[in-house]
């Protein structure tokens, strides 16, 4: 029997090979690839809800949390969920094959950068079955190769999952071997993976902070990670207030574990003793919690059915993926910039103003992936942005940053169309 | 007295701190700039040559190479020639604040993408001293802050040459501390500037293999570097053969000793007995020696004049740099294609050929930074595919591949023009 190692070694030239085929494959094929997949989540509905059941009540044996078993957990109408989002991705536009900035040079040369998949793609993840078929399809649909290795607690859906998709994508024309699924749970070959950059272009972890570490510092090749998001609102001394409240609200409560969520509120000192209390009695319906500066305190501190706590240093550039928020009343759109360069994560930050002056600056200066004038960070979402499915979120700048799409998974290369023409 | 280190740290936070300003810096303060530091190379030529004689001596009383003093020296014409090629970069477009992708989404939302610098770019690089201003240049035009670590041989032409740049944007108006140039050659700095991924974004090595495979194995930050470059050029059976022996020519003799130059030249074997006495007999005009497999060995034999050796394994995938080039027949481009994915490095491949599908295949399925048909290789050049001045070719796919001209120095950050929009 082949050792954990070998038999990903032979996956990997196996993937490698397949690669190259995939880089010039028609969008028909592919598309045909992801109608397959999107069918056999239906059809084979059976044998995948038993593998996840086998996982899950080993799982739940072994005392996972709820939440993890959650994540964890397939059923019918997510599998047509799952089915529903593969479709939504076969109709979006191919980014493989188009051709840009081309020009003709004054020797004659036609010189033009075409777009074309980064080549081998590897995916660490963990409990959820569902990154298997995400991750798989926006992969295919890029013209990438994957490596899938998810995680141990969900193997058996894991296995079925990406069978069918290794399926669907043969009886679609797709070269044998461009997904790749590492059977063996053994933690020590994420390890070997991270060191092939001979063979994986970029590594994309899913999961907790510890895994996205953990890969981070020991990757050698690219990794791109869904970032911390410490998110900042700075309602400006112009700021429509039922815009600001209704926005800030939004940004806040609308999804407090995500990391587009606003972390910070700053408040313009001239509009901080109307504003406040109006977004204060807000935020106390849906039980958000304030960490607030002497300043805000002062100013809210007489309403007791609010949840107030003065805030500490620790409160400035945290993240708290819960319904707490930080508090801060400023004097000047400067002493916002500020705040938001010393602790902002570089992720979403958004300005509330009429004053167009101030918009245009703050959307100049703030040095972030998403920058807003007037809406709730909260869009800070591929889907949202009208890019289709993401793989993430970047905060780093190299490469593609904010969500990463379809696009964001390609290169190019430069491609000259000459009639003999030679260097002089 | 501060130590090397604390000194470097000092610097990278000021250069930091300044990086946030350029981001919005106006192009006409940029491009102020650099007329100033053309000005200043003419202008400052006696304090420069002065610095460059002491270094030149001192280099030429070590016993360095004829080679390598050359790289060293500067003087009038080469500073003259450095001044226009300032003005030139001057003259090219600002990529940064180009808005792109701009869209408006069904709830009114404007979403677009805003080329900015990618911040604070580090640049390490040996005797010659025109690459202080050579990247300082191209990094100021892009908006981005640099950090300046120069060679011992060349500290004292480099420090003056850096004096001037930064005299130069300051009275243009560039914030202070945005050229950071470290003036102790203590070689243990290297080590700690490639750990500083906090400050320095990208790293850009300049010099030979040894220093580029110390900074790509110990950075902790992207780097990109000139890449290996193992060029074939594939002669087709349907190739116009005065197209290509002056193109095998040019790729092989116009300068050998860079990356793009030829290194293999693949023949088909209908045309093969008709090519290979030509351009072997142009070649022997240039004393270029043919590493021959077999078949080529035996077409070209009988002349005694040219300088033939058999090809051994080593020669297929072999970067020469210099006026030798390994021959092989191949019997299809199916051939010509297995031979270049195996021993290519992804720099610059072409093929001859008057055959569309041919031509068409070849630029689809060949996985290089640079495809040609009919011209020759030695264009792979920022300034050659007309986008100026450039910092390197990359032939690694991540971010940016071939050329890296001032868009490629650039991220971008999204903009989102709202108007109280929140999420459902």
């Amino acid at each position: 029997m082949k050792s954990g190692i070998e038999e990903l070694e032979l996956q990997c030239k196996a993937v490698k090979a397949a690669s190259r085929r995939m880089a010039y494959l028609s969008t028909e094929v592919k598309d045909k690839a992801l109608h397959n997949i999107s069918d056999g989540l239906l059809t084979r509905q059976g044998e995948i809800l038993a593998a996840n059941q086998i996982d899950y009540k080993a799982a739940e044996a072994l005392g996972m949390s709820t939440a993890m078993l959650d994540r964890l957990l397939l059923n019918s109408s997510r599998l047509e969920f799952m089915a529903q989002d593969v479709l939504a991705v076969a109709a979006l536009p191919d980014p493989v094959g188009e051709i840009f900035d081309m020009r003709t040079l004054p020797n004659g040369l036609q010189v033009g950068r075409k777009r074309v998949p980064l080549g081998v793609i590897g995916a660490i993840y963990e409990s959820r079955p569902d990154v298997t078929i995400d991750i798989s399809v926006l992969c295919l649909k890029s013209g990438n190769a994957i490596v899938l290795r998810g995680g141990k607690e969900a193997i058996r859906s894991n296995s079925t999952l990406a069978k069918i998709v290794q399926e669907a994508a043969i009886r679609a024309g797709v070269p044998d071997g461009v997904v790749q699924f590492i059977a063996n749970t053994d933690r020590t070959l994420i390890s070997h993976m991270l060191k092939m950059n001979n063979i994986i272009d970029l590594i994309i972890p899913r999961g907790g902070v510890e895994l996205i570490r953990f890969v981070k510092e020991n990757a050698t090749m690219p990794v791109v990670a869904g970032g911390i998001g410490v998110c900042h609102t700075y309602v400006d001394k112009s700021a429509d207030i039922g815009k600001a409240v209704a926005i800030v609200f939004n940004a806040k409560v609308q999804r407090p574990t995500v990391c587009n969520a606003l972390d910070t509120l700053l408040v313009h000192s001239d509009v901080a003793g109307h504003y406040l209390p109006l977004i204060a009695a807000e935020w106390a319906k849906a039980s958000v919690e304030m960490h607030c500066d002497e300043r805000s305190l002062a100013i809210l501190k007489s309403n007791s059915s609010l949840k107030l706590v003065p805030a500490t240093d620790d409160d400035w550039g945290k993240e708290f993926l819960s319904l707490v928020a930080a508090v801060k009343v400023v004097d000047s759109i400067d002493e916002a910039l500020e705040q938001i360069e010393r602790y902002g994560s570089g992720h979403s930050e958004a300005i509330i103003t009429e004053e167009y002056g101030a918009a245009m600056r703050f959307l100049n200066e703030v040095d972030a992936a998403c920058v807003y004038a007037n809406a709730s960070t909260r869009f800070t979402d591929g889907s949202q942005f009208g890019m289709g499915a993401e793989v993430g979120i970047s905060t780093q700048k190299f490469h593609a940053r904010g969500p990463l799409g379809l696009k964001e998974l390609t290169s190019y290369k430069w491609v000259i169309f000459g009639s003999g023409q030679v260097r002089p």
